[in-house]
């Protein structure tokens, strides 16, 4: 079997490794020449939107699927008209506008925080005249990783804003002080089976997520099942998704959602008894879903613009490392850690560790879990 | 960091796949262009004695391991001497031969069962009157999964055997009627630093290895861990080990060794904190080892010349899949699953659902593991 994928990035990379196992061989496409999943993926090196290119990944792929929301919509409906495409294009065009996102939450009733679209300044000056500061600008097309977005905290920051995000249709978001930021991945096979890993806490910095911690047996699991459920049905999903929450006052607010496997699954390589890339590879090629049950606690940390000395981090006991084989440059994502004990005790010590190595963010960004 | 393998099976895969989690690429030199690894390394496609492609491997890589015993020993003498080779060639030379192995184990005090060297079909005729019926008679050198060794049961059946395993230097050996057919695996680093896995409880057919269960806690462990220090320490040994024994009378025999990843520590990957393959790599490379702790039970089951439908064996509960991508053939090992379970008494049943799938022998194979 064969799986193309569109983005041939860190995830793309992990989907790869996965399929190996299955027996299954991806293709990415990627323009750069140095993608990370080269490696081990069959490596288009092609625009996003280069049609000869996409056909012959249509062509030599059971199915398509991709691994980043910014794929060019035009591009992945001319995929679909050749082979399967994994998750539906409707969930990717949801995703790919905040404002179609956020409307998608409130019709399903899934509370988010209050939220208007903003076409102008004048209109945006009145949008935060309503929901009071501080406030969230977001560009409603082409935000990752906390790019795309400012926070205002007085209104006279309101035009450089908007200036500065570049002019363009935007939502403005009431700033939630939220007392978690919680995600749950989840997995639905083509037979509409569905299998929910546990909530995931997480910790961004600078708008990057830093560190992701497995929370089986949460109080809020039922809920955000509840409401990722509707958003599954209404997309006829197939494949695994993300959803991001803010706890607030004890309940959940959605924020945005990945049609996609997302970062703060990656602890499932160790600490579930599927990882997301197989289910996600399971899912779409519609072989029977693995189980999504937590294997003791597990702890993620993201190297983030530097990698530490790799032989300090494996002489931390139980440290599992994921290296994406990518240049470094500031603010990108270079591999990741696991950590991953039998009993969630442990976690604080071998964070500690871990943030002694060099690395100043990742001090910052531990201390919450430690704490 | 680059690591070279002598051969491009399905072992060599797996220490591939293994590698790129660390940011290790492997490059694995193997004559068949279709050998397994190539898609997950980079492949050399060359005969195991072409000095130039042997060349090219030692310059390309940081250190240098083999995937099979039969590796010609000159052909890694010559790598030796451009690149640093783990594990050590004494090794590969020691389980290159049968006598020299079981003379090996008999000076260091590790109990074998009997067996006698012979030369010609007349020095046969008289170790076997020397050792009784029924034995075994082995080639000394290029058997693996059963080839190169075949069972005497009368006197008669003597010179027949003689020829048909070539007329050349053997081993015959006392049939011993075990109670369990165990195995150790081991890694040890550069530093020393030593770390067993479980005892591995392993039942053969027709001498190819069907299935593996992992075994903690059991009573031989200080036994076996003994013995294989033994044999660590006078080889001054790095990387994984594998040694194989019969268990007689509630004590242990060693029948063989591999000095390389074995199929009998592929449950590793599932049911231990650190799969084998990683540790290996871990090893030659000069990091820390992980930890060989075991993680619930797993129990491998090889898919031995054909493979099931995978739909079907994913459909059964806490299945792990990993298929080699050969070509089928009689007796070739295309795949692995592996059944892990929080709780051992779960296994039983996981198998018979596995057995019901279509393929005889492996039917027969589970039965004594079942019961």
């Amino acid at each position: 079997m064969k799986v193309g994928i569109m983005g041939g990035g860190q995830l793309a990379r992990m989907l790869a490794l996965a399929g190996h196992r299955l027996g299954v061989h991806c293709l990415a496409l990627d323009p750069q020449p140095d993608a990370c999943a080269a490696p081990v993926a069959q490596h288009i090196i092609a625009a996003y939107d280069d049609r000869n290119a996409l056909t012959r990944l249509s062509q030599a792929s059971d199915c398509v699927t991709f691994e980043f929301e910014n794929v060019p919509h035009g591009s992945l409906q001319f995929v679909a008209a050749q082979a399967a495409v994994y998750p539906p294009l409707s969930a990717l065009a949801a995703a790919q506008d905040r404002l179609h996102e956020k409307n998608l939450f409130r019709a399903l009733g899934i509370p988010t925080p209050p939220f208007i679209a903003v076409d102008n300044c004048a209109s945006l000056a009145q949008a935060v005249a309503e929901i009071g500061l501080p406030a969230v600008l977001k560009r409603r097309t082409q935000g990752y990783d906390g790019k795309g977005q400012i926070v205002l905290r007085a209104a006279s920051e309101i035009e450089a804003a908007w200036l500065r995000l570049g002019a363009v249709p935007m939502i403005v978001e009431r700033f939630v002080p939220f007392e978690r930021e919680l995600s749950l991945v989840v997995v639905r096979g083509r037979d509409l089976e569905t299998a929910f890993y546990p909530l995931t806490e997480n910790l961004h910095h600078d708008g990057i997520l830093r560190v992701s911690w497995s929370r089986p047996g949460d109080a809020l699991q039922e809920f955000a099942e509840d409401y990722v459920r509707r958003l599954l049905d209404e997309l006829k999903y197939v494949g695994v998704m993300a959803v991001e929450f803010f706890q607030v006052s004890g309940g959940l607010l959605a924020n945005e959602f990945a049609p996609r496997v997302h970062n703060s699954g990656h602890w499932t390589i160790e600490g579930a008894e599927t990882c997301q890339f197989e289910n996600h590879m399971r899912a779409i090629l519609g072989l029977p879903l693995g189980s999504t049950a937590s294997v003791g606690c597990a702890a993620m940390v993201n190297f983030i613009g530097t990698l530490p000395e790799i032989g300090q981090v494996l002489a931390i006991p139980q440290t599992h490392l994921h290296i994406y084989g990518k240049e470094a440059y500031p603010g990108r994502k270079l591999g990741h850690v696991t950590l991953w004990t039998h009993d969630r005790r442990a976690l604080p010590t071998r964070l500690n560790q871990l943030r002694a190595l060099k690395g100043g963010d990742r001090a910052r960004a531990f201390r919450a879990l430690i704490s």
